[in-house]
């Protein structure tokens, strides 16, 4: 099916492709951009129209969704030469437009990006994603929504095709990434505690496929333990999720409490042993791989890679 | 179908009730025994015969199944005045026969009593359950089986009707019950975690129900987070499991760690929390409770009970 809204995807790294092609597969017309080119055919054999700046792209679309990195890349693709509002000043479809900002930020930041898009006439809608690349090819990503009801609305056919769970938490932005670094953290605690976990099970002398078939079964369980204490089974720490990332959820999320002036003790001891293991080198692993800063501390071994 | 196996049941509190109604069921004949009256009558009622000491409880049992709070209990009701072991001067069944325990108890000290068991010829299953009363009651416990290879085999039937899931561990005493700690440290950290996060998020000015759906469908989610955090959106915190309980699970993991000498940072971190809420005077209420105490330290109103 045909769809009459224009939409331009930056950031096409393994998630923003994703998108990209979800949209494409729905029947959107699909504007991209990269400040790398690796993907530029791979979006453009897909069937994306590829524009060689971020003002070229918003110049030809009415919703901007933008799927990169973190607050510093979003600023840059915004207002930094060659920005999505240049297209602002040119008229345009863009002019009314709306902008979808995807990464997982700061809330304070999130607020005042939309602060100067509503001074420049833009809507904006803070819509963290989360699920993966995997998920984000499917059109199955969830997406945790704040902004106004008609952003929302008009956006409404774009959110469908791309997040198959879609919550929306408040008008005002910022909640949408509020809730993302709340429920980050909660993985990233999950995730050290089953790390710490599994390194004690095995300093007390359990096997840790026996520990992992327990847990799995028991009130011991997460989602984070049944995904990512597979991979250490494994010993498999090919990186499907970086270990920084997590470890920069946690820091948003520090960040946040301290500002709004709360402690948050399990989140900072869970953080330390992130920051931890990226001085030790395994920021770039999979942050399954948190589990080797646990290992180191007590002396035990992992299970070694399947050949 | 009858059952050719006697089998005694210690502690008749609501998993001890659970598991002897259960055994009653599937036909074996049951005696029981609690040092307090109050449930005698119900037991009865079900088809059990009401013994008035362990030791008069042993001497007409092949299997002994103990489910009393700890292990100061557990000594008490095997080695104390009256004791199952008092059975094993006088011959019978149980001179032969099989205890199986299925108390929370420190991993030494369940390696310390099956020796002293099979000092005195009976074998011992590490045992402990997992599940509640309600699964109790269903034959559907989960259950951390480690002691000799025999003595599960002359179990089988006993096992398979109390525990529908069974986890072999290890022949090694003692496995079970770290199994089992592990396992529940990893949830009394997520539970902590849950509730740091449900404060926090509140701190930051978002709904507790919205929350709850975004976790409960995110990479955040753990079963503890299902499982309790409804609790504290109806502020309903009648105890299920009363706070204590995973507090004392929590210190039996910190003593085991220690005693293995590896640190347990997350582990040490939720402990302090828990102990707080107990300090408060909230170790009688469902552990759920603990929110109370992360409310407090962050200064937010919890939703009130539904009337």
């Amino acid at each position: 099916m045909k769809q009459s809204l224009a939409v331009g995807v930056i950031g096409i790294g393994a998630m923003g492709m994703g998108v990209a092609k979800t949209l494409l597969r729905a029947g959107f017309s699909v504007r991209v951009r990269d400040i790398r080119p690796e993907a530029d055919a791979e979006a453009r054999a897909a069937g994306a129209i590829v524009c060689t700046s971020a003002a070229e792209l918003a110049a030809g679309s009415a919703v901007v969704i933008s799927v990169v990195v973190d607050s510093a890349q979003t600023d840059e693709v915004v207002f930094g030469r060659d920005g999505a509002a240049q297209a602002l000043t040119t008229g345009g479809v863009f002019t009314d437009g709306v902008f979808i900002m995807c990464s997982t930020v700061a809330p304070d930041y999130s607020e005042s990006l939309a602060a100067r898009l509503a001074a420049r006439g833009l809507a904006m809608l803070d819509a963290p994603i989360s699920g993966g690349p995997a998920r984000a090819h499917a059109g199955t990503l969830s997406m945790m929504l704040a902004g106004p009801a008609a952003a929302l609305t008009r956006c409404a056919t774009v959110l469908e095709a791309v997040a198959d769970r879609r919550f929306v938490i408040s008008a005002r932005a910022g909640d949408g990434s509020r809730a993302k670094i709340v429920n980050n953290m909660l993985a990233g605690v999950n995730l050290a505690a089953a790390c710490e976990a599994m390194a004690l099970g095995l300093k007390l002398g359990l096997e840790a496929a026996t520990l992992h078939q327990v847990v799995c079964a028991s009130s011991g369980g997460s989602w984070m333990f049944s995904d990512r204490m597979p991979r250490v089974l494994a010993g498999d720490y090919a990186p499907r999720a970086a270990l920084k990332i997590l470890t920069k959820d946690l820091s948003l999320l520090l960040d946040a409490a301290r500002e709004a002036g709360c402690p948050a003790e399990l989140a900072a001891t869970a953080h330390r042993a992130y920051a931890a293991a990226l001085a030790q080198g395994f920021g770039g692993e999979d942050d399954a791989a948190l589990v080797k800063h646990y290992a180191a501390l007590a002396g035990v071994a992992l299970p070694a890679a399947v050949a």
